[in-house]
């Protein structure tokens, strides 16, 4: 196993209970496995996902103790000795899917996120919230030297999800797509990648500051629910031929906002659910998505591939992310802030201090 | 326009006020168009489309007064002057799609179903339900001349539907779809079709007599929910490795086989939903459609091109179709019988009485 | 026949025999059948091929007298009783597909361009080079009241074909594309489709003002194949990790650019021909071709589909076509332009004159 | 790592220099390292490129010495420790890919056939002409218990090469397909893929004994190159409209039947190109290419979804393989016959005696 000095003892964020709160105290550093990779974390983005898996707010347990984070962006410090394609120093991201068995049959088809064994970051494994993370070194992001860790950690989930579902959703450029929540934090990411796809996003959310945010990002038009009188029609009249978009992103699915997508997405249309509120169900009716020809859609966190792919165009400068940098030892303010939902945009953690 | 000898009147069954009854009497006989065709229809299948039309069931006025029908097959005996791919005396099915505008986006990409001009056979303009129907010429189905107009019928409607689910399943041969109401009308075509197709069929209806045919018909599987412990278990274990089927059929939506379908079909899989239940809705838990990235796919009629493909299968022997024939004086009695539940397999009128 | 005052005689030019020249005179007027429409040509593209028709240098006759021209944008001043979601008054375009008989196997799957029933404008039949134009409604271009008809005439040929190119390339937003012959008429049109597309140009061509044109049109790259020593290796480091471009569009397919592009494409890439040299024939090697698993694909024109996604493009201002226009009457003077190689960019007629 | 009783010794064909022969000799068994498994292999497929690699055909260089094989049939015998899906006893397959990197991009998007790291069995790395071979565990085909392990050995390479081109032809169930080279080892295993997946095989090949069994196969049609005065037409006439086969599989690509099946194929369809004949070159006219929007791919083999798919179909029975069983002993023998070109169906070897 290659390394480079690598200290015994770091400093970490842990979930000693299911419901919280997050511990900053010192743990043991691990060694990585003959296919795994040591990565001494600079930043790491914090995800509503860490708060949930803080909170044990899904049908799926944590390891506990727990260090969350899955947004990790940082160096490779050790390796294991079947490891070829990344060297010492080489920048990389952990993201939420630690690593997959790479065998059965969705890692077989590039399905990685829908594998039985995946290991989840800050969830089944330990994750990002801590200087030194393992991860499986065929998962981890590789992440180009001329990036900024700092800037790029968010891109490693909330990034890589809104892309994937953009991806989904199977429009081609020059089509439109409705984006629902796109003035929050991955809303203002899905407009940017949107546009950079060539497509026509159609910002819905509320409030007119909002509003101006999403078109400065590049929307082709903003339907604000708060104010509009008839929502399906406004957002079917930001289309040329009125006809609706191509396809919808539902960034938080809850129950109105995906009926009302089902009816202003045109015909032979997609709506792809991405955001996972607790207990949440879609419903729609049986005859206008038969008539029409309608596809609902999940999708879920990108595979490799999308990764890279995501990592791309963030490198090229067609995506930003605003964020907020603060110590890792400020963790649990975040999560206060977060529950009493008063965070805009993104907040990174310093690993350092 | 070309034509053969044709009757200035005919016998049709014809709807005077929503709600029924057909009355059997004397029409005249209309001319085609430029672009349409006169057919003399022989034989025609009886849906359950033709009942909800005449009691005026769905969200969707018909035409008053109606001739029914959109199962006609017959013989070209008048055609338009633009007409030139078509002869007088060729075999040509009349089917629920009489024409569209073939110039609108969807006509464009070959969805004409989804048209927003289209022309609906026995619903928004006469069907075949009479001896002489009109259709344009694009949209009615070539019918090979070795083919029997009796047994073909019901294919113009029925067969051409679930073939047309199963190309929107997605399905590669090999794959498993499991196919809900497989003991029904539909059903046993949509077994047959994906046997054709190269797919495995897992037929999922109630008792043991449609185990037996079912089977009889091609399934790999049959699960009777009528005696099944766990129906979502046993559809998951009639595949080899237990991932489930990697598509449904779903022939008659109503929530409990939905949500079924939703918890057995395999991660990535889709499911497609093809009945009309008046007012019945989809209804899904998010979390786990997304987490499993699963497809709910709405899938209404055939295109020119389906009915072509689904017209070959049953023209090679692959697809049998149950039927039986009475005079086309006896639709009232079929409907009768119908609102009973008491049909299985297929009605088809015959003209000439 | 709905229609507004139309003359009896119009100004055309005639290719009254093989081989040329054009003729300018004065012939009737036609008018439009019940599936038809008559154009008032304002504003023709001239493309190699009305040169080629003329020539005869192809293996499909030509109708003979020949109007030429297929790239035609007027107003539509009659119509056939047929024609609905057209109305006197509205901008059409005559493209070189100037009708399909729409009900044959390629029609129904939206492939009009492959129709054996098709009319071809300036070859099979009379074209734009008058100033008045028949065409199937169902085939002419939609063209929206704000476009100038002059700078939207090249679009109708050379930008739909570049368009469609690029469709069939499959390239996702992100991925890379070489373009042969990018700083020609067709090169300068892909380069930008490629840019609002959201894929990355390769420009391949000769010399250094074509470079400079090339990037100015938004290329990512620039290799210049007069002062390359190694254009293979070139374009592979065009790329960000020496791959190779996903897929290649070949504007003027001749043997060596071909074998070259067979060489640097990306394995899994697409070599797209789309250019039509007379007597041209592609070659590759089979043990490179199938253990890198490339294709190679022939793409024609775009359908109707295309059509209206490329007039869309050229709408919103993201494809500038530099053209110079002169008198219809001056149409030979361009075809001597031509043969001598002397034409840069696109020449357009005005038919007033 | 865990393993079974293992000896120290084993016996092999060992090609000790580039042109051959082998030597039948004791050679060391390898121990599998922390992702790999070690097969006791019981019987192996001989196949053309098993003499290609000893006589040095292709431009790649073989290690040396060098123990060929690429399609071995056996049982896990032991097991690194990362190796979790795979328990000793199991069946497993070696096949072409050996393994590949998992991690570039190739390999993330399911073509670890393009893998530029790619271990290739009795290749780059031994193969499957021993009694105890080592392969990557995330690339071993897996075998389940109820299979033939003499009967499946050749599946291991040709049966998914053939399987994986009529993938990648996109032919949909219903479609026609002709397979130039029917009646050899490959083309009869294609024949009973192409039934299996739904559909029509078109087999084309010299002679009327080949004939025979391509239509016991299951082929609908065969054409005979023989005795046709025109093959080109022949071939259309096999489908029912005239207008060819949707794709063709090409198994020897060689340049008349090459060019032949450019003509013949439809119009929007798909030349797949398989065989490896050393030197060989594709060569189409350009004019026919881009009008009839041919594409011709090539085809590798086959991923590791693929090689499971490949062997379903087997293990349901559709696909029987004519082969004669020798010693592994006696390989140099079957060497020299292939040479002669006096093999029909495939050689497997039985690597206890």
């Amino acid at each position: 196993m290659a390394k480079f000095d690598v200290p015994k003892e770091q400093w970490a964020q842990v979930v000693e209970k299911s419901g919280g709160p997050v511990v900053y105290k010192k743990i043991p550093v691990q060694q990585p496995g003959p296919d795994e990779v040591l990565i001494n974390v600079k930043y790491s983005g914090v995800c509503h996902t860490d708060l949930h898996a803080m909170m044990g707010d899904w049908p799926l347990d944590t390891k506990l103790p727990l260090v969350g984070g899955h947004e990790g962006a940082g160096v490779v410090v050790a390796k294991g000795e079947l490891v070829k394609d990344i060297e010492l120093g080489d920048y990389a991201g952990i993201k939420w899917l630690n690593g997959s068995c790479l065998a059965c049959s969705f890692c077989m088809q590039a399905d990685e996120p829908l594998c039985p064994h995946a290991l989840l970051s800050g969830y089944t494994v330990d994750g990002s919230f801590q200087q030194y993370a393992i991860a499986k070194a065929a998962h981890v992001a590789r992440i180009p030297k001329e990036m900024d860790l700092e800037a790029v950690a968010p891109v490693l989930c909330a990034g890589i999800t809104v892309y994937k579902g953009l991806k989904e959703s199977g429009l081609r450029p020059g089509q439109y797509v409705a984006i629902v929540g796109a003035g929050g934090g991955l809303g203002s990411m899905a407009v940017q990648y949107a546009k950079a796809m060539g497509l026509h996003a159609i910002g819905i959310d509320g409030g007119e500051e909002k509003g101006k945010s999403v078109k400065e990002l590049g929307a082709t038009a903003y339907v604000d629910f708060m104010s509009s009188k008839d929502l399906v029609q406004d957002v079917k009249n930001a289309t040329p031929d009125g006809l609706g978009p191509h396809a919808v992103l539902l960034l938080a699915v809850s129950e109105k906002p995906f009926q009302q997508a089902t009816e202003y997405v045109r015909s032979r249309g997609s709506v792809v659910c991405i955001g996972l509120p607790a207990g949440a169900y879609l419903k729609a009716p049986v005859f206008d998505t038969v008539i029409r020809m309608i596809s609902i859609k999940g999708s879920y966190v990108g595979n490799r591939q999308d990764t890279q792919e995501a990592l791309d165009f963030f490198g090229r400068g067609l995506v930003k992310v605003p964020f907020k940098t603060v110590g890792l030892s400020e963790l649990q303010n975040v999560y206060d802030l977060m529950k009493e939902g008063k965070i805009v945009g993104r907040y990174v953690v310093d690993t350092s201090r």
